[in-house]
């Protein structure tokens, strides 16, 4: 009989989970919806519940189940408990130990950015890559360091929290997580945002370069890579900031934990060529030498990167 | 029968040895000439006579040796490759299928920064550690990553060159590796040196300081140091310039790999706590806040934690 396992991605709007077999194939994928109702109390007996309901559809017995491998947006320590995860309301949850008791299955936990690096590093753009770290370009930046099939969790669960590599002394402006000049600041859809906003309203470019962008009202960062590819000048400009940021912040990574590839993804992969190119041609002028052959490819399960990293943590 | 191993770490002067239980407990270290002749072609033979020596003298038969573990100076692949290794004159060499060839005896290989790295956290100042990173304060600014007793080498055996995480995009003076900007042109003992002559000559500081390092001649980091103890303004200045981007890059490894644990080493690290306490200071400064509680130690073995770390490299 085969054996089978759960991979869970908890987001703050919807729980994606994926049925696998112990080769990582993936049998059936679906989510529900993310309860945050009471500080999100009962999104684990949610997840435990509709795991319960597939398990019976496909006639899975208990005993043929490995486990459920689950990604938490939130820092997660050696031990798998979360501390605090703001999207969802929670505190201090041991997910590990509440959701084993309600699903009476084997649970291992990993942080989000974490577990999707792992997803790209087991079935997606990275997999056969022994040492991997994952760019995660959305709202925020995240990111993830696998090494010989394992996410490296770091000692207080920091481990890939490269949105908060510190790029600017002079940045006034904070970051959400209090600190000024951090990676996030520049090169997550937000900031990429704010950068542009504030290119506009720098009265020394305004008369040298008209812009598309100007009076816009809410820009986006798909509306400033779109209008860059267009010939914008100031759109042309914040994706050349982001991208030496981000470039810059590889090079830093790669003479650290010296990985064989960045994978790059998130919603701003979509902005394709334009910002690759630009994080190559920076990375390559500021990283050390041995590590300039270091490669990059965008992520390519998206969405289900969290789901095959779930599994994985499970098959290992 | 105790099983026995033996621990090598080449420098470019000396090769020490020491000889261990499969404990890790060091029975007798000693250490010999390295011979740079002909592009250093005999460090290797040397390197297998001294131990034969030490075998007789002891009256250990050769199964019951573990094997050699060996620190070089230069960047090691996964494979045991030597990839140029100015220090010694070596090209590309095959240390671990020539030692092994001359020696009888299973070979391991690490960089000597990484394998002193091991050592400390095998038994040194971070023992018991599982996250560890160790920065070496020497001629230049070298690191090792632990992580769960192994070294991470990195892809292109650049895991842990710390020295050249870049620091400043204003630098105009280049480093040994080609790049501008690099931690090593700050805080290695060279590099302290460099920014003290470089603030002394600023005619916009002279008139504003006197100095006792004015007019020395040749310079050392320790001439810097005790005079920044004993109040000198301008080698202060050059202490806090150290210890700022000491911090910043440790908070920068911090978000990245996230250490429990820096382990502080080398020669300069004798500056002791007005070092320390600069280096913390900025740290906490920039630091992500899941980070801050990260523990800092001077490292304990000195000179002997190469050999320790090559111990353990058989030892496992």
């Amino acid at each position: 009989m085969d054996k089978f396992c759960f991979g869970v991605d908890i987001g703050g709007t919807s729980v994606k989970m994926g049925l696998f077999d112990e080769r990582g194939s993936l049998y059936e994928k679906w989510s529900i919806a993310t309860n945050l109702n009471e500080y999100g109390k009962s999104i684990l007996a949610d997840i435990a519940e509709s795991i319960r309901d597939k398990q019976e559809k496909f006639n899975i017995r208990q005993e043929n189940i490995l486990g459920i491998g689950i990604g938490v947006p939130g820092p997660i320590q050696g031990d798998g408990i979360v501390y605090k995860c703001v999207n969802l309301g929670w505190d201090v949850v041991d997910v590990t130990k509440i959701l084993e008791d309600i699903s009476g299955l084997r649970v291992t936990v990993g942080n989000d950015a974490s577990v999707a690096a792992l997803g790209e590093a087991f079935m997606g753009s990275a997999k056969g890559y022994e040492s991997v770290v994952m760019v995660t370009l959305g709202t925020g930046v995240g990111g993830g360091l696998i090494y010989k099939g394992e996410i490296i969790n770091g000692a207080m669960g920091a481990g890939g929290e490269i949105g908060h590599i510190n790029m600017s002394m002079s940045e006034t402006q904070q970051c959400g997580c209090g600190n000024r000049g951090c990676l996030e600041q520049y090169a997550s859809a937000t900031g990429v945002v704010r950068r542009a906003n504030q290119l506009l309203n720098d009265k020394s470019l305004s008369s040298e370069f008209p812009s598309s962008l100007r009076g816009k009202g809410n820009l986006t960062a798909e509306e400033i890579f779109n209008a860059a590819k267009e010939g914008d000048v100031i759109a042309q400009r914040t994706v050349e900031e982001t991208g030496e940021m981000l470039g810059r912040a590889m090079a830093q990574i790669a003479c650290i934990f010296n990985p064989r590839i960045f994978v790059i993804g998130g919603g701003m992969a979509q902005a394709g060529t334009i910002l690759l190119d630009t994080i190559k041609k920076y990375f390559i002028k500021s990283a050390f030498h041995a590590t300039k052959e270091t490669e990059f490819v965008f992520a390519s399960l998206g969405n289900d990167a969290g789901i095959y990293g779930g599994a994985k943590l499970i098959i290992g």
